[in-house]
Order: C-alpha cells, then sequence, then structure tokens
C-alpha cells in the first residue's frame, strides 16, 4: 500500500533517498517492459550546431500520453495491490501526471479521480477525460490541489498516486534516462553521455535521472523556468525552500517546492541549475518543432535552452572531441495557440 | 554508372520493371545499412480512432533531411563509380529531394548541382544550400527543371541522381516499406499489414513500396492531392498520363507524371488511388502535430488523410478486428508560416 504522506518528512526523505539506486530503476524498467514505449533519442545536426555538442533528444514527447509521466504512473499503479487499485486511484496535477494516471488506471480497468488546478490548459484536461479520468478542480497551487486529493483519499480509502515525491514514480521517471543511456550506448559504441540536463518541476523526472546518472558516472544538471526556480535557489540555500511560482510558459514546471525525496536524492548529485526564461525555452521549442520534427510543449523544451547556452561547465579541451549530451524533452501536450503564436514569433529566428 | 535517360521509354521499362523485387530492395537495404535512420513507426490511438484501424505511422519526417528521400539519394550515390562521382552529382527536384541529394553527396564528399523550381519553398530552398549544394533556379514544371539537369550533365559529364524513374532510387526508397514490415511484425508478434497506403508526387515510394508489399501479400493504396492525380488518372486510363499540376499545398506531389519505371511497377500493384483536397490534407497534417506530436508536412500526411476516411476497400467483418494500415509519412520540410497557418485553420478540429 501507499502512503500519501510518505516522504514527506525531511528525515525519512533523506534515508529513503539512501535506500534507493539504478536498481530500483532497472526493476522499475522489467515491471513496466511492454506498457512503455522505447521512445527515440533523436539526433538533429542543426541543433548539434547551435548547441556544439552532439545532443540526443530523448523524445517523451512520443510516450504514452505524450509525457515521460507515464512511465512513472504505470510504475506506481503496478506497485498498488490489486484489492486496493479496485478502489480507484487518486492524484492531483496541473497537466501530464493527470493524463498518466488516467492512462495507466485505464490500462488497469480501475477508475481514476484527479485533482487540477482551476486554470489547467484546456488540451490537458481534454486529454485526462478523454481517457475517462474524472477532474476535481481545486484552486491553482500545488498545494490546493494536493489537499484536494488528500481529502478525496480519505472519503473513499482510494491510493494517491503521487505525482513526483514517491520511491515508486521516481524510479519509473527513471526508466527514461536508463533506455536514453542504453541508446547513446549503443550508438556511439560504449560511448557514454558527458552530461545530462533535465527539465525539473517537482522533480520526478531528475531524481530518477539522479539514480541511473550517479551510477554511471553521467553528470545531470537542470533545467527551470526563471521564474519558477525552486530546485536551483534550494541548492543555493543548501535547504528546501518554496519558492512561490511566477508566470512561465511552462505550465509543467511549477509547483511551490521540489518534492522532499526528489530533493534528498537531486541535493548530492545535480551539478549546477540552469534557469531559462521565456524566450529561451520559446526558441528551444519552435527549434524542435522545426529541426527535429516534433511537437514539444514549452516545458519540454527547457533542457534544450540550457543545452543551447553552451554554457554547461564541461571541460571540453580535455575531451578533445564535441561532448555528448542528454536532453530529456519530458512532454509534448501544448495548445494550438500557444503552438501558433510561438511559431510567429520564432518561426523566423531557427 | 547511371544513364539519365534510362527507363524513360516505356518498353525498357516494363523490362527493367519485371527484373525488380524485393531482393533489391533488400540489397540496398543492406548498401545503406548505418547511413539512414530506422525512423519508428508511431502509434496513436486517438488517430486510430478517427481511422477505425490501427495505424503504423512510418515517421520518415524524422528521417535524414526530414525526408525518405535520403534512403534512395544515398543508394543511387553508392551505386555510382567513384570515379565518375568524383565529378559530383547534378539533380532536379521540388525540394526534399534536392536536399537528400546534396546530403549523399556530402556525405560521399563531392559537389551536388541541382535543378529547383523558382517557386521552391524557400525552407527546401535554405536546406539545400545549408548542405553546400549549389542551387540552378529553372522553371515550375518538373519537365522543366529536368530539361537544365540534362543540360548540365551534358556539359559536365557528371552523373544525374534521378528524382525517382530510376531502378536505384527505387529500390532505395523501398526500404522505408521494408523496416515498416519489420517494426508491424516485430509489434503484432508476425500479424502483418492488410493495407499499405502511400503518397505519390513521381512515384518513388510507392514503386518501392510495391516491390516489397507484392513479396509480402499486403495491398497499396496510393494518395495524391485532387488537383494532381497523375498516378490516379493513368490507371483509369489504363496507359500512363500527362497532368498538368494544378494548385495544391502538398507542394511535393506536384510532377507533370509519375515515372515510366514508377508507373511499370505501380500498375500492376496498386489496389485503389485516392486523392484527398487541401482540406483533407491539411486537417490530416495537424492532427499529426497535435496527435501523434511529429511535423509532416502538407504532402507527408496524403496518406494519413486517405487513411481517415475508412474509405479504402478491406473487407473489416472477415478480418474480425480493425485492420492494420500501414501509413508512410514522407516527410517534414514545410515554412513555418504554413504551418501556423493551417494550425490557426484546424488546430481547433483535431
Amino acid at each position: 500500500m501507499i502512503d500519501p504522506t510518505a516522504a514527506s518528512a525531511s528525515e525519512e526523505a533523506t534515508e529513503l533517498a539512501a535506500a534507493l539506486s539504478i536498481d530500483d530503476v532497472r526493476a522499475a524498467a522489467a515491471r513496466i517492459a511492454g506498457q512503455v514505449r522505447r521512445t527515440p533519442a533523436l539526433r538533429v545536426p542543426a541543433l548539434d550546431e547551435l548547441a556544439d555538442a552532439e545532443l540526443f533528444l530523448k523524445a517523451e514527447n512520443l510516450q504514452h500520453v505524450g509525457a515521460f509521466k507515464a512511465r512513472g504512473a504505470l510504475h506506481a499503479l503496478s506497485r498498488v495491490e490489486p484489492e486496493l487499485r479496485a478502489r480507484g486511484v487518486i492524484t492531483y496535477s496541473s497537466g501530464n501526471h493527470a493524463q498518466a494516471v488516467a492512462y495507466a488506471a485505464r490500462a488497469y480497468g480501475v477508475p481514476a479521480r484527479i485533482a487540477m488546478p482551476i486554470d489547467a490548459p484546456a488540451v490537458k484536461v481534454a486529454g485526462v477525460r478523454a481517457l475517462g479520468g474524472e477532474i476535481i478542480f481545486a484552486g491553482t497551487t500545488s498545494d490546493d490541489r494536493r489537499r484536494a486529493a488528500i481529502d478525496l483519499a480519505e472519503e473513499t480509502g482510494a491510493v494517491i498516486i503521487e505525482p513526483f515525491d514517491h520511491p515508486d514514480t521516481i524510479s519509473g521517471q527513471g526508466t527514461a534516462t536508463l533506455e536514453l543511456l542504453e541508446q547513446v550506448a549503443e550508438a556511439t559504441e560504449g560511448g557514454g553521455l558527458d552530461a545530462l540536463v533535465v527539465p525539473v518541476g517537482g522533480g520526478g523526472l531528475i531524481a530518477g535521472a539522479c539514480l541511473v546518472a550517479d551510477a554511471e558516472g553521467v553528470r545531470v544538471f537542470s533545467a527551470e523556468p526563471s521564474t519558477c526556480d525552486a530546485l536551483a535557489r534550494s541548492l543555493e540555500a543548501g535547504e528546501r525552500v518554496d519558492v512561490p511560482p511566477g508566470p512561465s510558459i511552462a505550465d509543467g514546471l511549477r509547483p511551490v517546492r521540489v518534492g522532499a525525496l526528489n530533493w534528498a536524492i537531486a541535493r548530492a548529485s545535480v551539478q549546477a541549475a540552469f534557469t531559462v526564461d521565456d524566450d529561451e525555452l520559446g526558441l528551444a521549442m519552435i527549434r524542435l518543432l522545426l529541426r527535429a520534427k516534433v511537437l514539444v510543449e514549452p516545458s519540454g523544451a527547457a533542457a534544450l535552452a540550457v543545452a543551447l547556452r553552451r554554457a554547461l561547465p564541461i571541460d571540453r579541451a580535455s575531451l578533445g572531441r564535441r561532448p555528448r549530451i542528454g536532453v530529456l524533452l519530458s512532454g509534448g501536450n501544448v495548445a494550438p495557440e500557444r503552438v501558433g503564436e510561438l511559431l510567429a514569433r520564432y518561426g523566423g529566428q531557427v
């Protein structure tokens, strides 16, 4: 049984973090094999030029429900006792995790109830409903919707599938990085990555990435909107801090804080935290559209925006070649109007 | 040595066609292995619903230069004697084949000269130049630019890489279908396709597809713009006919006629020819963008537009399940303004 309040306390998180490793991600990969897609690691020479690097773009926008979140949700549901799972599952999310839980619940034939913000993008609301999920609208912050989910869990006895702050979610999300490293090894005959850049909201994707990257000797860097930089500020402060999210086109990267367990894992592994503004996000997204031919949402383009700065602390001289940089493209769910607006603004600059 | 005038006569084409088979496509696949990408065969439940079928979308927009044309060009160049190839290569094209030949020439370290129409999309012109190709602008029809290429070949002694009407081009393009059938077999445990829909301009892609599909018992259907339906009209007439191309957003599907060899292969294999209008092309393209998360050019969406009609002559009742339909997404090179325009028009209807 999953306890919705697990990993909420800092000491417990530190203990849990110490117990997690790449083995948990490998176990997650085995559990969800056949349920998730092995998304391609795209190679795009024009973007390599801009980044002065060999970029391996892990296209999780092509994952089920258009986001890596399907990995964590499928894994988390697979770990719930069948009798408990039969009561249905509950979650809270600004978007992609909501669709992922609806998708996973449908795969297991159980109902999903999801607390979403009242300002959730219509495309994500429609996505949840199309997958049979029931939506409960609750406030605008991650705290608001978490509260609604906890209330509902107490009322129904159904389990909460945590969006990021849970070992099962984290190890599920880590499978994206596990696959990427396999794909890079295949493409480079065992060469490996010199760096991995990961977008950060609540920290599920980056915590999973750290479990894998630490074991494989790959350095991890984070990418956040400059207006919602909870991980960057926490690393600076040396402790987990809250950051009231400011406006950003990256609607998937706007939690109040990173998760406790996510923080406990990431603080020891993330080499440096980067923030990007809306211009960088929009341009990176349109470059992916026109150069890589894939639709990625603004949040999903954050890691590429960082890579395009050429500012990762990599000793290029000692490498004697372009660095190989993994870039996690986290999702592709974005309103048509937003795509049109960003195309009009950045289409001439790619 | 490749003779630029080969396969121009009907009798010669019939003989050549009879001599070609899936073995030539397999040989081409072996020659270009490692030079081309194994593009994904995308599965998109929302599009399956619309088509009432299991669609396998072969994403050649993710191929080098953003189009399947890289396959034929790389294969054709691999078959030119090195001493001759060193003089450089020549071709004529409205767009994607031009970029493909520039790409392949660069891979072999030889110059490429390309006759393009004066109204070629800026994005395709820029693509050729970025790859180091030299452009000679010549008229607006495929005849105009073919004439310019032949003049240049006579002048320089360099070989012409035919855009579609040549065995090496055709067998190279066939590798896309060969891969797709492998991918479908992997995904369905040997189930195989019930139908394959292929966009048709000059007929390179469909001729290659026919060589493979005939051997594997897969029925092939063609997709053309209703204003440039040379194959449909030729099949109706029982002989190859010219069709002055009318206006269409599918700029890659506007030759005056299908190739002689292409016709000789396709006439015996294509089960039925379908035409689609600009509305269907635009909507299919935007559905691919928003549902499949990939950018496909209007020409590249033609086969999906046909599949979405649910009009393929497949005996659904006797199958006892949804038909499995292969859909070749031929390319993804499209001007940002066109994407924006079609998004604004169709973004609300996907």
